[in-house]
């Protein structure tokens, strides 16, 4: 079964011709909504499917997962995963999926993809925007791991050289944007640095700088898979799966006034962040990087409105993770959405 | 099955009073001979040994592990390794066996222990000068997957961390001297720092120091696990598995010897080594704690002949691995081997 966007078996196409599939599925939805899981499981029963190939981001893995999870088939249904985003699904055993509104997560070995193939080419096509705003989310990770329940040394230094590897890659890829295959494959024989399209380092320091990210999101998922979710991912999940904001983009806004609330409780994940950052805090380090990206910073360009923040704030409270590093009070949580609703300054009154 | 020496047991007969065995097997002997290994499988089968509890060093899970592996029991024969040095073997899928005097080792995952206990406590019987030499081993499998045929980004950011938190452990753990576990608890109620036996920090900093140097050897294995074995590991086999060298001595020994060999040839893992060594290069890092460590310098010492070093030649050279950094002729191994015999200068010719 082969699961990914219409859109991304056109880009894909030459990836795609090799495999014999029993099933294409290509109903692809942010947040995997159950009912579209549940037409994709019926149909991948009634195909007998035996391996799923998803290629795509988080949404299109996210769906794999849920058959993954849910299949009777003895030794599990395998997974394949082919990312072309940053968001580090294909490394981590968290599945999620929302019904009614409500976005559940979980986390099951089962669902966790058996192989990875990570091709930079395949991200390539993926827009400017889109890209920093998913290498952002990919940041999110290794943050929110620094301080989420199942926190450890390991998971520590996986997720701060995540963090270093995404904040390296991100401006580079900001200059050097998306290029469709065929451009890729028009421009590869450019290797004389600078490109008026490609910005500096053309094909290849666009490539580079997408290779970079794809393993600052690999290490950065690592870590949070094994280190689980903290108070951010508690928040965005909210925010996505009641109020339907774009994952990727909720991520690179939220994260900010995250790191503010819990940077004073927590000294050793904030030294870690600004080292990985090259900054003097965190939360500077975040700002400049996100200035400079030019990366979206209100929800409420995101249709998030002011007077869903009494609502997200009562959805959050009580799933906010007995790990963080302080405690969280519905003042707290209140200023924290309203600031990152109107693009205000984290921990700003 | 228990697999620890009589001495280990005796130590540690509260950890193990807890466990109903079947069969205690404490032949446990360097480098696993055919011969020992045999009668402990000949043992295990007579009694259907369904799990293996390995308490010790290197040579007690190396044992396990080449019972794991010609185990014929459905699903395997787990490993619980309890490790008592910083030989790394429980993070590792790696075995070795001694046979008619030639070392053999292998890559199995079914060796892998499925569970490992870290207790620093009971590292603090291990004797001064053996936990110098043990860390000084596990240092040089973080040293050695760096231009290992397997190594990758993931192996080498483990084994970084790991050279850096055994170079931390190492002054702390010569400072502050191994002690029963009578002492340790007598010890148990010592919060005011320094202590006439276990120099500074008393027995908080001596379980401090070692368990951050259990932490380094886990990551070094970890690394080397992944990465396989480089010319430092062809060596140290030869030497230990035909010419009896203890292994932990005959670590300390050469490595400082291969790097000296490979550093120019491999500038990206020479920089590693010595940003984690905190020095200029990365021989002045490891020889400058080599020193400070008192640490064993040459292989005459350990029974090593000068005449031995053309046979040892002739066996290392065919199993150079094609993935270091550099050619290896008989000449430069013959150099490397008289230094490292009489405890000459690396590199000195």
């Amino acid at each position: 079964m082969v699961i990914a966007t219409r859109r991304e078996m056109e880009r894909s196409a030459a990836v795609l011709a090799g495999i014999r599939s029993v099933l294409v599925f290509d109903e692809v939805v942010q947040h995997v909504p159950a009912e579209s899981a549940e037409r994709a499981h019926r149909a991948a029963q009634a195909a007998r499917v035996d391996v799923i190939v998803a290629l795509g981001g988080g949404s299109a893995i996210g769906l794999a997962k849920i058959l993954a999870l849910r299949s009777e088939r003895t030794g599990g249904l395998p997974i394949v995963a082919v990312p072309t985003t940053y968001s580090g699904s294909e490394a981590t055993a968290v599945w999620g999926l929302v019904e009614n509104g409500v976005k559940t997560t979980g986390f099951d070995l089962r669902v966790l993809p058996s192989t990875v193939i990570y091709d930079a080419d395949l991200t390539l096509s993926l827009p400017r925007e889109l890209s920093v705003s998913s290498a952002l989310n990919a940041l999110a990770h290794g943050v929110d791991a620094l301080w989420a329940p199942g926190a450890n040394p390991v998971s520590a230094l996986l997720a701060a050289e995540g963090i270093r590897m995404l904040a390296h890659a991100l401006p580079r890829i900001a200059v050097a944007p998306g290029v469709g295959p065929h451009t890729a494959e028009a421009a590869g024989s450019d290797t004389s640095g600078s490109d008026p399209v490609l910005g500096g380092g053309g094909i290849h320091g666009a490539l580079a700088a997408r290779k970079d990210a794809l393993y600052g999101a690999y290490l950065s998922a690592s870590a949070f898979s094994s280190a689980g979710s903290g108070l951010h991912h508690t928040i965005c999940h909210v925010l996505g799966g009641t109020f339907g904001l774009p994952h990727a983009q909720t991520h690179a806004i939220v994260l900010p006034h995250v790191i503010a609330l819990n940077a004073p409780a927590a000294t050793e994940a904030e030294a870690r962040i600004a080292a990985a950052l090259g900054s003097r805090t965190a939360v500077e380090g975040l700002l400049a990087l996100r200035d400079s990206l030019h990366a979206p910073t209100a929800l409420r360009d995101f249709g998030f409105q002011e007077s869903d923040i009494a609502r997200a704030v009562a959805l959050v409270l009580p799933a906010v993770p007995a790990s963080n590093p302080r405690a969280v009070t519905p003042d707290d949580l209140t200023l924290l959405l309203r600031n990152a609703w109107s693009g205000a300054a984290p921990g700003g009154r």
